[in-house]
């Protein structure tokens, strides 16, 4: 996307060190460095990876700091967050710079995400003072209840322990050291051990200077916080099989999310992962939408699809619709658009080798033919756009045709009739979203397919595309297997402090003892369930 | 338990079947029995198993019946649970004449179990009319908002589909066919596939008779409800491997719970699993406490230990004291009431030679003392109580020790002091359950044990005994590992419904399309949060 020189804005001097708790330390593993992925050379400084005992010694330190910093109130631990936005905020600059040298990213897309960021941590403070995360219910005692007493029950959730979170490489800022994984966990009361994605090193330390200030300031213990740096088969895997690590947040690929479940699950006390993996997103143009606006649908979606050299969760890889002349209207415009297109630079070589691989593996696939491939851009991490087309009985009986394409390729699916674009979406996996595009002769349609499309997502959205995800209390974003590893929850949203929480019931325990959001006179009115009848805080 | 010559109330008849969908089917796999635990006679009719193609169907028809029965509104749903009460009620004196014959246990806790059955469905009833399970939340659209314009977002939770439940021996109708987890399944808006427990075949089928009336009353799908008998390994593995089941609910033993589990995970598309599995519910005895009423506590302790056999999955198996005088006044007492305890059937020959063998196992350990033997009964499935003791020391240094030993069976840790008792209760795995008995003087002593229990536990309680487990709004049966496979949820109470939902996005959906719990008319009336803001429905 970027064809701006990369940036000369001075950033701060970076120390290459690990934080354990509140210490700066160089690793005792081996040298990493990020690279620039515009020209794969590697950057300054090198950061030393976490070895054994700094793993160990991280979530010691977090499960150390855990009973402290769960005994925080709503106040004080949404004080904290904010804090860390602010500086957050304060570093953006610093932040954005060394963000797009990493990168590659546009610098006004990091200033975006910068901000988003920080809107994440503000929006969790404000879950925390809204007090519906305490989940509480009271059953009061029934002394005279025949033929026996009822007890007084009181139930809350309380938080999981220390959690271990796995930078993205896709949103260095917001699904990275401090995204809403951190956010979450840390508005559940649960220290967090980050390990910093090796794409973005620089950022992550410039990210984990800002918690680390909050930390100090709010005088909360050191092992609220740690981040390392390491493989992922080496330190990582210490990571996630820890005992004192009680959930682990990942977003990356299907093939690194997986062996980060199994590792969990094998633990002599498995505990629940949130790995966010992959997705085609499917996007449905129903005839009345093609008839109406078949080359503006091509525009926008080409816009879409090549918005951060494709680089989205939520990149709509796969669009199925009815084969007729108004389809033909949309391809025709967006292969052009897609042939006119310059190119981006990916976020690594690695990853943009994968693309190539991909878009090679699908285009190869019988019955799959290529409608546009883009400009290749002089870049050591190139994304050339790619748009490829299939039958639909092909695409039915091809799981390989499933694949994701995680850059700025799409495949379009060619029905015959409704009945078969129906056909088409029944043979999908659980994806994170699905699109329709619809005009008003298409409600019915429509109405039929919504519930086949909610089964199989988190979110359904119409006349949009699916790239922009709203950080709010509404949003989903999750989904069936293999999109995510757990549809129960989000990634994205004030739902996802559910992640790191449990219910616990109180029974007949002294007054004086209950905790402050199941006491009688709700010290931090939080909503509560009484009786099975609603009651808000206030 | 029971000294009363078994029940001549007479039988339905009974007709051996399976029931897939709205048909009885004699299956295609071999014939399994119930026994009379008491002779170990083997009962009729015989039941012969499903066969592969028999699970198979069972597991398509639920399938086929999803969307229509998730369709329908709460009130529908919530009298479709009330008939299936109705029914139950009606086959009461049925219910429990063979209940006792095929378990032992008494009638008169056999007819309490009924109540507690129809409660609870009665109960999820009321969570459907009360309507925060639907979990809505609803950020309208800001379309002047700069830079960018916000979506219209609606969320709410939606069933994850058909759901397989495995009966468990111990409670042969409340955690049974018609229990807790199919309860909350079918209120959530799953259809349900029941293994029915091979020790309970015709209370299995008596159940499934009430549920079937109800379905056919109803005018609801076939496949909303079907009951499946056979072995674990083949019946029960196909079905929670069959491709069409979504989640899982067991109660069981450990080695059973995990096979379940690991089969699940390993499915090309995994599934939630929620199994409770094993606990030993450790009851904190706190000094003043036992200066104050050690005596009367070892006599409401025998009774609790000795309830039911002991089978119950929150007996208190673990008594955890600081030694001395007191401590020796309880545990002389407790001595003698085991002792002096009768003994009992349990519910199988199997679970009563397991029982045998664990205690021998517990009684084996280097350091463990027998303190008492209660009288081995007449009986083809004796449960002979058992009280021992063990240093905290050596408890800590050896995992054996927490070895459930399911039936009446304790183990008391004697501790050097309040530090020490802190100690053991660290080194304790998850639990169900713990207890703490004080008096006035134990409140700070109380106060520093409560957060390092809470951790371990899904319910605490003072002042009382475990085996009670409430059915209501607050109530937590759940715990960390190996207590269940998920702590996050509870098996018994209104929260279990959260089991078998997850959120789903609506962005931009045309409000002709909206589901209706997302209706801005909000027809159901159901609580929402909208801009973050709690609005209870009505």
């Amino acid at each position: 996307m970027s064809s701006t020189p990369y940036a000369q804005t001075p950033v701060a001097p970076l120390r290459g060190t690990l934080f354990i708790g509140g210490e700066r330390v160089t690793g005792e593993g081996a040298a990493l460095r990020s690279r620039d992925p515009r020209t794969g050379v590697e950057l300054d400084p090198p950061y030393r990876a976490a070895g054994p005992a700094e793993v160990a010694r991280a979530c010691r330190l977090a499960e150390d700091a855990f009973d402290a910093y769960r005994a925080t109130g709503p106040e004080e631990r949404a004080r904290f967050l904010e804090r860390i936005a602010d500086h957050l905020t304060g570093a953006g600059a610093e932040l954005v710079a060394r963000a797009h040298l990493e990168t590659a990213l546009p610098e006004a897309r990091l200033t975006g995400e910068v901000g988003r960021t920080t809107g994440q941590l503000r929006l969790f403070a404000q879950v925390l003072r809204e007090g519906g995360a305490h989940g509480v219910r009271i059953d009061p005692a029934l002394p005279d209840r025949s033929p026996l007493p009822r007890p007084d029950l009181r139930q809350r959730r309380i938080p999981l322990g220390p959690v271990a979170v796995f930078g993205a490489s896709n949103f260095p800022l917001a699904f990275s050291v401090l995204g809403g994984d951190t956010a979450a966990a840390l508005a559940a009361g649960c220290p967090v051990v980050v390990k910093a994605h090796e794409a973005h090193l620089g950022t992550s330390e410039l990210a984990a200077n800002a918690v680390r200030a909050a930390v100090e300031e709010c005088g909360l213990p050191d092992g609220v916080f740690s981040l390392l740096v390491g493989e992922g088969p080496l330190v990582g895997r210490q990571l996630v099989t820890d005992p004192h690590i009680q959930a682990v947040g990942f977003t990356g690929s299907r093939t690194a999310g997986l062996a980060v479940t199994r590792a969990a699950q094998e633990r002599p006390r498995p505990v629940p992962v949130y790995a966010e993996m992959s997705s085609v997103n499917p996007v449905v143009l129903l005839p009345g939408a093609l008839a109406e606006r078949a080359e503006g649908l091509a525009e926008s979606f080409v816009a879409s699809l090549t918005l951060g050299a494709g680089q989205f969760c939520t990149n709509p890889g796969l669009i199925v619709a009815v084969a007729g002349d108004d389809l033909d209207a949309f391809t025709g415009a967006a292969a052009r658009a897609v042939a006119g297109h310059a190119g981006a630079t990916m976020l690594t070589p690695g990853i943009a080798a994968a693309y190539g691989r991909d878009v090679d593996a699908v285009a190869g696939r019988p019955g799959v033919t290529v409608l546009a491939r883009g400009t290749a851009p002089e870049s050591a991490s190139p994304c050339q756009a790619a748009l490829l087309t299939v039958d639909g009985d092909v695409f039915r009986a091809d799981p390989e045709l499933q694949r994701e394409m995680f850059g700025a390729a799409g495949l379009v699916v060619r029905c015959r009739d409704l009945a078969h674009v129906a056909a088409v979406l029944r043979a999908l996996d659980g994806q994170l979203t699905a699109t329709v595009h619809s005009a008003d002769a298409d409600l019915e349609a429509a109405r039929e397919l919504l519930p086949l499309l909610e089964r199989r997502v988190g979110r359904v959205l119409f006349n949009g595309w699916p790239t922009g995800v709203e950080v709010g209390h509404a949003m989903v974003h999750g989904g069936p297997y293999p999109a995510t590893s757990d549809s129960r929850t989000t990634s994205v949203g004030s739902l996802a402090v559910d992640r790191f929480l449990r219910p616990v019931a109180y029974q007949d325990v002294p007054a004086e003892l209950l905790p402050a959001p199941v006491r009688d006179d709700n010290p931090y009115e939080v909503p509560r369930l009484v009786n099975g009848t609603l009651e808000t805080g206030s």
